[in-house]
């Protein structure tokens, strides 16, 4: 008698961006005219073409995927030595990091990092999450069984959340109590927060009095135009003794739909046995991917490796500055508005306060209702997002100052 | 305090072609002027390039991913519609198949699929496994925790094995006792035995009498040539209440460097949870793959559709032809060295006893020191698998011939 996943049974809803897929789809059926106008600022995804150096690339690995001479198989399920060596090189060390090539594990997406990498850690973990956060780390974490059943603000038990509120510049402080695995994200999705150094080193100082491990998402660390801020969690003293680091080609390449990330997992990173020894995590996640995973298409890694050409770099400049550019101009329009504005800066998203009374969802339905824009509701990233809306930078300019202009002719 | 999973630690050695990797590069290393002559027949991995009607749809893809007008981000998670069309459609549908467009769920492997799969089935089922078998199956049923310690012969505490023999033709009979899931691949990789229909009645039958769940891996179907052979588990009545199926683009069109496969769950096949209740494992996969999975690239997507063009399809049989072409030279060439020798008819993989008195492991390094061919040591595939090695047919045709020659020179 096969038995499933119950801990499956406990997740609430959809999937937030399904579920934003579904209300917009349902809209545009009953208003195919507004329809006409809808733009989209919900899910993070990019919007303009990738850079051409990339394409070229990408066109010269089809054509040696077409001889027989040139022809690529199966690549080392890690990822192909020259592109660990760029991403570890300039990544990294000619940043002053200390990383490995073989520390970088070369993966079709940070998304699917930062669900695997819960195969590797025990099933007693304590876990802390940000709220509001990013919904792939606290639904992954209900799905491998770390949590009890979600309460009426969609909050689990066994979780400790680390609120984000303005107070702490949405940049949660370590908690007085005992925790075993820290998700961290910076800059951050959705409330657009950049952690300053003082705020990782203390992050870093409890990892290590605790022997925690934190998972750093710096999916976003292209955005960020502040020479102050850390880039890497690698930049912290004592990071490598206790932090994954997860980055993606997604928003500095555009790799949305080509898929391409990596995650760093350095030697000196070790955990606990059940028997109290330490080990290190490096091997686990070796095995991992190499046993449950083939590795990134070869054509993909190969328009990776371009994201590091000079070209490369300078076309993925002015994508960067495109989208922060677009960032200036809502930031602006919400503000106008007379909306309470955060984020934005170094990174490409707007977290915007609701009007007095106006909860997430109600602002996402009279948004998409009364402006045709798709915003992502705050609740959707957790309870401490209610009241807040996030929109996305990631558009044309012209969308941008559209939608900038539609914000401050609604009337709340 | 961080624990790792302490299931990591139970798994035996190395996965096995990393570790067949090693030792080839260890005697390449020692002997650079055997390595000049090495041919490899070790990792069923596909030689020739991909068929020009992919090619040509990968550049046409890339072209679209470079303008802003035709740029793909984020597609579903579970494959576009097109493909997931298309595939219901040629390869189910149009043969009598009963298979939804949204049973199909596009991946990047059918490796990951075989493992992720465990991610929405419960901790407590009893697992049934052939031996020898694909490694990965095993693997990761012990990085899940579902096993216990291995024996001196590299077996698990907990797995029920399934003996594949020369008198049952190398595909196990249902057990006596329970068993909830059961692992099938046919055509065999290791053995290159194919199930005949009765067979798989039988299994079907006695997971519909025992509520247990099959997982089919049919990554090698196109190698079948016998027409009375299912290519599928749904040419089976029933097999939609109790079967997973599993499938890829490596082995047909050539997709093992460019990554694409997909796997089928029926609506119609449920599993229990530990109230009791039967529920569909459907809506459990989908939230599994929009959760911790990205989608595959858009161009590997579409050059997987390529591959059900009538272009296509006529490209696609003359790859298969090739391989099976080299199939039968090798198998000749084994038999006329007086080696006993099975499969290599309906799969490209030819399953070779080793002479009396030597071990897989010994007859690889024979192999290799004296004949500089590279075969994978059957026992890498499970502890039934020890005194045989397996041949892969993935070569040119030149390079078969040359094995063909050389075992024929060695002498035991």
């Amino acid at each position: 008698m096969a038995f499933l996943n119950d801990n499956y049974l406990k997740l609430k809803a959809g999937y937030l961006f399904p579920e934003i897929g579904r209300r917009v789809k349902a809209f545009c059926e009953a208003n195919p005219e507004a329809a006409q106008r809808l733009i989209r600022c919900g899910i993070g995804d990019v919007t303009e073409p990738l850079p051409s150096a990339v394409i070229a690339v990408l066109h010269k690995a089809v054509d040696e995927m077409g001889a027989r001479e040139t022809f690529k198989g199966y690549g080392p399920e890690q990822g192909y030595d020259w592109l660990r060596a760029a991403i570890a090189k300039d990544d990294y060390r000619d940043r002053g990091l200390d990383v490995a090539d073989d520390e970088v594990f070369v993966s079709d997406g940070s998304k699917c990092d930062c669900g695997s990498i819960l195969d590797i850690l025990g099933s007693k973990n304590k876990i802390a999450i940000s709220d509001p956060v990013y919904p792939v780390y606290v639904d992954t974490n209900v799905m491998a069984g770390h949590t009890g059943e979600a309460n009426e603000a969609g909050a689990y038990a066994k979780i400790v959340y680390l609120p984000c509120r303005p107070s702490n510049g949405f940049i949660p402080e370590p908690p007085k109590r005992d925790v075993d695995v820290i998700y961290l994200c910076s800059p951050n999705n959705p409330t657009g927060a950049a952690a300053t150094r003082p705020q990782l080193e203390a992050w870093v100082k409890y990892a290590l009095e605790h022997k925690a491990i934190i998972l750093f998402d710096a999916a976003y660390e292209a955005y960020i135009s502040d020479p102050t801020l850390p880039r890497s969690i690698y930049e912290v003293s004592g990071a490598r003794e206790c932090a994954v680091e997860f980055r993606s080609f997604s928003k500095n390449g555009g790799f949305t739909g080509l898929r391409c990330a990596f995650t760093v997992v350095p030697k000196s990173l070790l955990a606990q046995t059940k028997a109290g020894e330490f080990k290190p995590l490096h091997s686990l996640w070796q095995r991992r991917m190499t046993t449950k995973f083939n590795g990134v298409s070869y054509v993909v890694q190969r328009a990776a490796e371009a994201v590091y050409s000079p070209e490369g770099k300078k076309q993925v400049r002015a994508l960067i500055e495109h989208y922060m550019g677009n960032a200036a101009v809502l930031r602006a329009g919400a503000k106008k508005a007379g909306l309470k504005v955060f984020g934005g800066v170094n990174a490409p998203y707007i977290w915007v306060r609701t009007p007095k009374g106006v909860t997430s969802w109600q602002a996402f339905d009279k948004i998409l209702g009364e402006a045709n824009v798709v915003m992502t509701p705050g609740s959707g990233f957790g309870s401490k997002g209610e009241g807040y809306f996030r929109i996305s930078a990631f558009n044309s300019r012209a969308n941008a100052e559209e939608v900038a202009r539609r914000l401050q002719a609604l009337s709340w």
